[in-house]
């Protein structure tokens, strides 16, 4: 069965600093006409920091969208060009100042229906102290917690980040995934 | 710690059918100021519909943000002011023809970062036959998986959404969460 969308018109709505906005006329396979409205993101990367003793180091901070502060891994934008294990070793010392040894889990689209986002998951361990000065707009804090309270937190609704998400039922099913 | 945005000025840049765009000038705890662009969303819901064997029931479908056809746990936006219930049900059937018995395991958000979108997780089972014509511009395809093929599909890159992938862990994880 052929899905594909051929685009008949691309018009950009908006160009930022972190995503861009444009909206794609398409023909779909029926014939028809239809409107796709898409952000167009850099990708991202996003890190389980795991310690010795097998605890998580998540970051909390606050996320203007949702106007709360979240608890979530470690995680940032790619900068054009930046390798993502690069941007993952940068944000891991600019959000909890370690350096670690990455492990690539794999990588996905955040929001398929109206995103272009990839993130890559990583698990990172053998942690060592390696501070870099944050960003100047991000106020972060850092918390460690165990596997199982950040299963709990999940389901607690004090865990409610996608990417946090997958990165903790991940690192739980690391054997089996 | 405080780490709460005040926001100065809100300006919207688009308001569209699935998303819109505004751009929040925002002053930090520590008194400097920031730009915020976040994309406005309606919410959603996600499903895991389990048949009695205990397999899921996937749809594929193309995506025009990333160009490609996607398997995906069924979904779809909340209409205004329509319970998360009743979109979950109505879902189910325009997608894959049943409905079911909804458990609501967490909601989350998709992209706190830049977005609002709010996603609901229902693990829907007793399915029964129960079709409603498709919206016009989805084109659906159906597929069930085992929950072990479904683990597979994500570490082989065959399974690339975050919703899925966090539906599909939480079934696997469904005693301990």
């Amino acid at each position: 069965m052929d899905k594909y969308e051929q685009t008949l018109e691309s018009t950009y709505i908006y160009q930022g600093k972190i995503l861009s906005l444009r909206k794609d006329q398409v023909q779909l396979p029926n014939g028809k006409t239809s409107v796709r409205e898409i952000v167009e993101h850099a990708g991202a990367v996003s890190i389980v920091p795991v310690t010795e003793e097998g605890n998580i180091i998540l970051v909390k901070q606050y996320r203007k969208p949702v106007e709360q502060e979240t608890i979530e891994i470690p995680a940032g934008k790619l900068d054009q060009g930046e390798r993502p294990e690069d941007c993952a070793q940068r944000e891991l010392r600019e959000e909890i100042g370690f350096s670690g040894d990455l492990d690539l889990k794999f990588s996905y689209y955040t929001t398929p229906g109206f995103s272009d986002e990839l993130l890559y998951l990583y698990v990172a361990r053998n942690l060592k102290h390696a501070p870099l000065a944050c960003d100047d707009d991000e106020l972060i804090e850092k918390l460690e917690v165990s596997l199982e309270e950040a299963m709990h937190m999940i389901t607690q609704g004090e865990i409610v980040d996608a990417k946090t998400i997958i990165g903790i039922l991940t690192l739980k099913q690391e054997g089996h995934l």
